[in-house]
């Protein structure tokens, strides 16, 4: 399978398709991850009324779920959306934002996995390895450490939940637990910034909305992000604020071009 | 009338007395709008706590109520500041995101209408149509069609609701059931970051603020919106992150000259 | 007491040690504050649930109250957290936003300072006066006047709620009652965008994580602030936009050398 060429025929779908991704999501990035969602090429809508989720989500081609900052009043909502979006087929995207933080975080996050069926999980490596009972550090929503590797904990996270995983870090780590990617593509500066994880949640989002396969899908969304990254750092150097806009701006601009040029993915069975 | 007079007359007023506008408003826009209402001169206040908002409005001159990310207590809250702002006759300016989107937004859009004297309504044209009973598709909160014309929708909603209303788009479109006003200023690249339509409600109560006609304030309003729009797509380009940067530059910048020397609106009778 | 010295060493310490900021804030600021906490070198976290702040506190090194967007919901998740950092000496910085303004925003700055111990309050003078019982007019969230001078509204806060008080302005006044120091950094163009007293906040909270002294770290927040912000408008001369970008730049590069090159703090007795 060529994946750079899915990946780019994935990318011109949902320029054309323009898929609605509906994100229940926290409250520091929903502008970032609206914009993002914009720049890719799809159209955003952010709701999370519990009289009106479910309503929303059938209209759209993606959910994203996104703890981020989480009450259990939000987390209702989320399940109730993901419900109805698996009676529909939609895809889901859930980012378990501080999970192994806060017992409310990892707990929410396991409600989430066990009462809704979720296509792609999307996390850092410590909370990935939380949900999936490997020992790890996390400090607020940035991962300190796990005791296993990425490829490990994504192997291990995706068997047990039945699900594709992404653990993004200085090398993406996606799997489904018959296939594994690495993804070396990114930038330092997308750590400089916050929400640039969020920001790959709706990217992703967006791949799924028009690739039936997580696992291709997942791998397509953090490549484009990545390579976006790296253009927006040729241009800012190291100002997080101008690296910030320049985002957007690749994001936007991002293409067939850029991705035969830039993609760094392996896979591999798992 | 001079409109293009008028206009600059209220920018000028805005600038002079910084009339507070206080918005209850959706969480992926209110920095941007708190931005944008400072940009153009005015001073932002962002309340929606059931407890203070009749007080807070009391000390405001525009009020501002956007359904972006409605729960039913925030309609609440809309409508006891809206009830007060009325007690008080400071205008009233109703964004209805996302209406005809699902029933919470349509509902609640018209329940603020009806329990609420409105001076301007601002939307797309499908969000516009539907309260008006006419034929027409959102996507989220995008419109995607509408089975008559802005200028067709514009006169029956404001025949239906006797108040002014602004219908964004490629033409913006403004009437009070007598007149009718069409501004051809603007940019396609307003339409690729997200909130832009939210920055146009401030700057239309900014204007409301200091002029008691709500049809030419929404004018005014939006005009100058659109010659922003152009100053900031004129140095951007096709960078939807650096136009996003522009735009409040170009707020901040926008004067008599530039509003004299760009305005394109043509006002006719209903 | 060499000031200079104090505020590059703490800086240093926040850049080696990446102490974890956790806000409490406002809807309008909160990506805006957690991007100024990574620049600075900081590690932000935002959680409100009253399910998790307690816990969430517990690995944070310094807690920021920001009461921006207020319902009672929020501050009793704040007065939580706040007991609870108490118990574990982990310092309190408390920005009373709009106090003043409505009975619930004065109201709930005063529950704040009674049933918990806040080692920095930062605000506008306005805003402080109002709770050290001074006259003063607040439009909004904007000081418009007060009935004494910063130093003296400083000086009769300090001594009436026994904690370090910040009063933020042309010139930024600090006293804990026994010092008062004026801090002369900063520019024009701070007041043209949204927030930047908000980013204020969590500078000074990071060296307040750092630093066991509220003084110092009031004092070595602000002047950083006032240089970064001094540094970012000879960039962007008078356009909003374009400075909000460049704060973001030279909050992550400020050091040092710009510190002992642009520092204008005055410290005299009380």
């Amino acid at each position: 399978m060529d994946f750079v060429q899915t990946i780019c025929d994935d990318l011109n779908a949902i320029r054309e398709k323009r898929p609605l991704v509906h994100s229940i999501t926290n409250f520091v990035v929903m502008n970032e991850t609206a914009n993002a969602t914009l720049c890719i090429g799809a159209l955003p809508i952010m709701s999370h009324a519990v009289e009106e989720v479910e309503e929303m989500v059938g209209i759209a081609s993606a959910l994203v779920l996104n703890i981020g900052t989480l009450t259990p009043k939000w987390i209702d909502a989320m399940e109730l959306a993901g419900k109805r979006a698996n009676e529909l087929n939609i895809p889901i995207i859930l980012d378990p934002v501080g999970a192994g933080a806060t017992r409310l975080r990892t707990d929410s996050s396991k409600r989430l996995l066990e009462n809704v069926k979720i296509s792609i999980v999307r996390g850092n490596a410590a909370e990935v390895a939380t949900l999936a009972g490997i020992a790890a550090e996390v400090r607020g929503v940035e991962s300190i450490g796990a005791s296993q590797s990425p490829e490990q904990i994504a192997k291990h996270f995706a068997s047990t939940y039945g699900c594709t995983v992404a653990i993004t870090g200085a090398v993406d780590v996606v799997s489904d637990g018959n296939q594994i990617a690495r993804i070396s593509n990114g930038h330092l500066m997308l750590s400089k910034v916050v929400g640039t994880g969020c920001m790959s949640n709706v990217i992703v989002a967006a791949f799924a909305a028009v690739d039936s396969d997580p696992f291709t899908a997942a791998v397509g969304g953090l490549t484009t992000c990545g390579i976006a990254g790296e253009m927006a750092a040729a241009i800012s150097g190291d100002k997080p604020g101008t690296f910030h806009m320049e985002f957007y701006n690749a994001l936007y601009a991002v293409n067939n071009q850029s991705i035969r040029a830039g993609a760094k993915v392996e896979v591999t069975e798992a």
